[in-house]
């Protein structure tokens, strides 16, 4: 589970060459069906996509590596071959975003240890993404996981003295992404 | 992953006797330390508890099962023996529920691969909490996750005729959980 959590980043470039399959798109919803959920209420919902129309459909209302300035998103050969939007069912729940996270975590983590890689997107343009799959007024989008086979090295790494958390790519294309120390996440402890 | 995702079940009564340490804990948040963040912020704090009086302050003001009303939570032989609460710095970011999800899912999916297993809490008495456990006021509670060795036996049904997702338990102790069929949650699929 360490190496697995370790392994799995947010991969933001792939090789479009080797297409993800329906099956394993469908694998993923199946373990996203099983994890818990607030009250148990299971308000999310699913847009499945593997093919190049439908993936373009998606790829196009993305946000791509906010912290990258000078670089627009992957080209052709770098774009993810699937996608996983997950939505809120608002007449279920109104907002999910715990269950979105758990679901959506649970998915990369599937993803990694089947040899794939993803990166969820938060910065997606919502209204246009909805009017593009054609969902209902009941959907509402949280997140998109887009998934592929990774092509790039991603490292964590101490924050630097400035205590910036922006990630970086260095000239050798490795992505570096600062992480806060664990000494720091821990508030305090009640230990023997 | 399917196999430790279908283990990864809301427990809710543990053996008392098998105490949770303090590197186990270290270990879950050294994993949390490693997950995605929006926007790289890692705005997230763990409480960490694994002492019988921490453990008791954590307790009692949990709600446990909503849907078994007869049930006031686990007697003494059968409580959780560590916790995670997690936190928000809203120094950092104002919230942070997507983050809250991903890393509270890893830290239960590790727990599971350890052998042990646990349930995430949102039914928090947050205010009184936060008393007991002495929190500055930029920390807001998002979670609790209660952690121990189970034993209770948890399965996962399809939904009732009457399609209510309300847990309940028989009379042989089962926990019985029914879940949306996976056909309910994807929504479309793109798809060759």
């Amino acid at each position: 589970m360490k190496e697995l959590v370790s392994r799995c980043r947010s991969y933001r470039r792939f090789d479009a060459a080797i297409p993800f399959s329906e099956g394993e798109l469908r694998e993923l919803a199946a373990l996203a069906r099983c994890v818990p959920s607030a009250g148990n209420r299971q308000p999310l919902k699913y847009v499945l996509s593997c093919t190049p129309a439908g993936n373009q459909r998606i790829f196009e209302t993305l946000a791509w590596a906010g912290y990258l300035a000078d670089w627009p998103g992957p080209g052709p050969e770098e774009r993810p071959t699937g996608y996983v939007v997950v939505c809120v069912d608002t007449a279920i729940a109104q907002s999910a975003d715990v269950d979105v996270g758990i679901a959506a975590q649970t998915i990369l983590l599937a993803a990694t240890a089947a040899g794939r890689g993803g990166c969820m997107f938060g910065a997606v343009r919502r209204e246009e993404l909805a009017a593009r799959l054609g969902l209902p007024a009941a959907l509402s989008i949280a997140l998109v996981i887009a998934l592929g086979t990774p092509v790039e090295r991603v490292v964590l790494e101490d924050l630097p003295a400035d205590r910036s958390i922006r990630y970086y790519r260095t000239p050798d294309a490795t992505h570096h992404v600062p992480k806060r120390a664990v000494e720091e996440l821990i508030h305090s402890v009640y230990a023997g």
